[in-house]
């Protein structure tokens, strides 16, 4: 499998710890977003949305999406649990977290980490959603462990991704106690501490 | 099954065709986001992100986020192909609309049909990147036929709901030739057109 990522998105390291926690062997294609490598007429071949993660399977086909590549990856195993209601309450955080976090908390921290921009001077509406996102987190962690049942599942996965980094786009985690343990949990269950 | 649902949401009816389309029997029970029906604190307990859709499974359990409940309802049914591959094309579709079709041309539709604004005055970024969703689907479907697969699946219930609204916020579909042929496909195979 060669996995087509930028190492500095939340989106792409999501498929990359994946593919690591299952054991599955892979390429890492650097791909850099800030030189515009995702829109060349190759890239655009590979992915016409113009998106990393894109990875290329083993059979040489494509596929796009870093939450359709992580349910694909993932598929059978304990990463995604058994239980029908668990599953689709994993996928319910899944959707949520790209229409309403990654929206806000990853686009907060692009614009101040990557492109220079102050954190006083971000739009007061992204604020205000990433906050609303991580307090959303925070009442859904409030009872300790994981997002849906006992162990670490791809909601985990692809809600930690920008959330561990929340704090490069000005947001403070310590408002967020359940949050912070969390995230702690999940890099040691995921090994990425 | 209860489907909390605003008859004016492309996320609702989704839901609705979905089980219309499985035979499912429900309760639809409207609830009016303009009216900030989904504020109210019974709603909230329900679902904690304030957002329809949302369900009450028959066993009394809930579950919110519309790809997410189309993907819980049509578990073992043909609106998903048995193929791994073609299911994770599936779910890059349904990933995509969430994130890059959905916030433009839905919210696009919102502002000037029920908020009043003309489309003149509609944000020339969000009208930019609603026509981008809208060509990247007529790429997608140049071949003819549905999403992914032979028949009409999950991607394409996902896709079609804000799509067949898209002229309400003032985008042409004339312009989309390969979409628009496709509109009545999938609208003559969930039996809405």
């Amino acid at each position: 499998m060669q996995i087509y990522g930028d190492s500095i998105s939340g989106n792409c390291l999501k498929v990359k710890w994946a593919a690591d926690h299952l054991g599955l062997a892979y390429d890492w294609i650097e791909t850099d977003v800030l030189k515009a490598e995702t829109r060349t007429p190759a890239f655009l071949a590979l992915n016409p949305a113009g998106q990393v993660p894109a990875v290329i399977l083993d059979d040489g086909r494509p596929l796009a999406q870093s939450n359709a590549i992580l349910l694909h990856l993932a598929e059978g195993s304990d990463l995604i649990p058994a239980d029908a209601y668990l599953r689709a309450r994993m996928l319910e955080w899944m959707f949520w977290e790209q229409y309403s976090h990654e929206p806000y908390v990853a686009v907060a921290r692009f614009q101040v980490r990557y492109l220079g921009k102050p954190v006083s001077s971000l739009d007061p509406k992204l604020v205000e959603r990433g906050n609303g996102a991580l307090k959303r987190l925070e009442d859904g962690l409030s009872g300790g462990g994981f997002l849906v049942g006992q162990r670490v599942s791809l909601a985990d996965i692809a809600l930690v991704a920008y959330t561990r980094s929340a704090h490069e786009g000005g947001f403070d985690l310590a408002l967020y106690p359940s949050v912070q343990a969390w995230v702690k949990r999940v890099e040691t269950a995921l090994k990425i501490a």
